[in-house]
């Protein structure tokens, strides 16, 4: 079943210790589109400037991804830039120039408020809430956010927390959110504001699901080397929410496949950081991401 | 069956955010002997001065601990100082008195050279190849080591590394000591230069092991806070030596029982951060520690 997804489609400039690349594609939208396509088909609502590149919307497209949810504007598409330290987990952000992107108001195209999954990536919230009352009776709804909306628009992120199904962040914003040291504090802090579902990221260390049933530890793949690791958590995002539609899972399902889909996450993620930009989610073999799937499976068994 | 530790047997002065604790009982041999000695018997090597405290020599004697290989000398028990940043990770070490350890040559008591299970515990690779070689066929050797004798006595280390069964390091030590970024790829090169079996230890982010079937990521039990981690890893050692001594395993042994001990290090480790030196390891109740394992299992069930 289709999954609609809001975002940002960006160009983003990357550099690490060993090279630089200049406007490639990003966007926690493009990520997660790519992604989520290896396991359901995707519909992206978003907006572009009038330098996107035509090829870059044709690559999407070539991977089932419906992209005439994106909107294109006259002004520059959404840039970010930022350098990596040596560690290529911390980094500064050299620039963001929200172009297009600041005045996003997010357009569904007829019919797509029967979309059945839902992905409220980050954004602004009083964005996402406008898509969420857009939609009619979502199976399920998923939202990620970060730390500038939980410092600068509490009120309106806590609004659109009370509505979603699971929330999907990384280990800082659950503490920034919540003020809990402990994740398993935090993710309660977080139950008791709405989604009884929340999955908390943690890069290379893997991710923590909380759920019905308790909690679940999946680890990342051990990778040689990390080229670029910008857009891995939206790429989790993208797999672990394909894998719930693929199998049409809803909010009042167990949480057998909620554990699965966390595999499938942190399956497809570990491709992200091995190339630039989204090159390693281009083409991903199915073969190969199920290859990953078993070995994580290989790594949980005792 | 018994195991032997080698190791140091301290006073650790230790600082954080809350509170200070002067001259507490500490040193590796200590947090590895009490951890360990709720699976199997454990025998002490190590030396304290004239301040060493007698109730410190009776609280381990109390958990089944032989302590008559720990030798007292005229002088100054080692003593660590050190101070927890807020994030309860990062640490600075305020001193460092060596005391009557620095003049360390152990001792092993008459007969104690036939115990089949030795852990050579963080102290100069001189000294643990000493040791070693006194032994007469232990079953199996297991391996700590750390930053500074990485850095300073790689010859040495190297010498006890090939002659080891399995080595026990964290994530910084097994870059430090490969090159290698990745730590799969630092694991296959710890097992080039002799160790069969590696362990990593990542902290709050749990440990992997290494073996002939294949890696395993064990978690660790999520805390609600941390009062003092010092002592977390050795803590790990003596849960994952003590499985493994109570089930008999040697060194020909398939993985599945090296698999299970991990699980019992993280269980036991993750008592050791909730207190301050050794206090969350006294009397550890045994039901509470089944418990925990019992968690960690189902954290890592898909």
């Amino acid at each position: 079943m289709s999954i609609l997804v809001v975002g940002s489609v960006a160009y983003d400039t990357v550099a690490t210790v060993r090279e630089t690349r200049d406007r490639q594609l990003g966007g926690s939208a493009s990520f997660f589109a790519l992604a989520a396509s290896r396991f359901a088909p995707v519909r992206v609502v978003g907006v572009v400037g009038d330098d996107f590149r035509q090829e870059d919307l044709d690559l999407l497209a070539r991977h089932g991804i419906d992209t005439s949810g994106i909107e294109r504007c006259a002004g520059a598409t959404f840039h970010w830039s930022g350098r990596y330290h040596h560690d290529m987990i911390e980094r500064d952000t050299l620039a963001t120039d929200l172009g297009v992107f600041a005045d996003f108001s997010p357009q569904l195209p007829a019919g797509w408020e029967h979309t059945p999954y839902l992905l409220l990536a980050n954004i602004h919230p009083s964005l996402q809430l406008q898509v969420l009352d857009s939609m009619h009776d979502p199976k399920l709804v998923v939202l990620d956010t970060m730390n500038l909306w939980i410092e600068t628009s509490r009120a309106e992120l806590l609004a659109v927390l009370a509505k979603v199904d699971v929330l999907l962040v990384n280990d800082s914003e659950a503490r920034l959110l919540t003020g809990c040291t402990g994740l398993n504090e935090a993710a309660l802090a977080i139950q008791a504001l709405g989604p009884p579902r929340v999955v908390i990221k943690k890069g290379e260390h893997g991710a923590l699901y909380f759920g019905s049933s308790g909690t679940l530890a999946v680890p990342a793949i051990l990778l040689p080397d990390v080229v670029d690791p910008t857009g891995a958590g939206d790429t989790f995002a993208g797999g672990f929410m394909g894998w719930l539609a693929d199998r049409g899972v809803d909010r009042h399902s167990d949480d057998v496949e909620f554990r699965r889909a966390m595999i499938a996450g942190s399956a497809v993620a570990s491709f992200c950081p091995q190339a630039f930009s989204v090159e390693a989610l281009i083409d991903l073999d199915r073969a190969a991401l199920d290859a990953r799937m078993a070995t994580l499976t290989a790594m949980m068994t005792p």
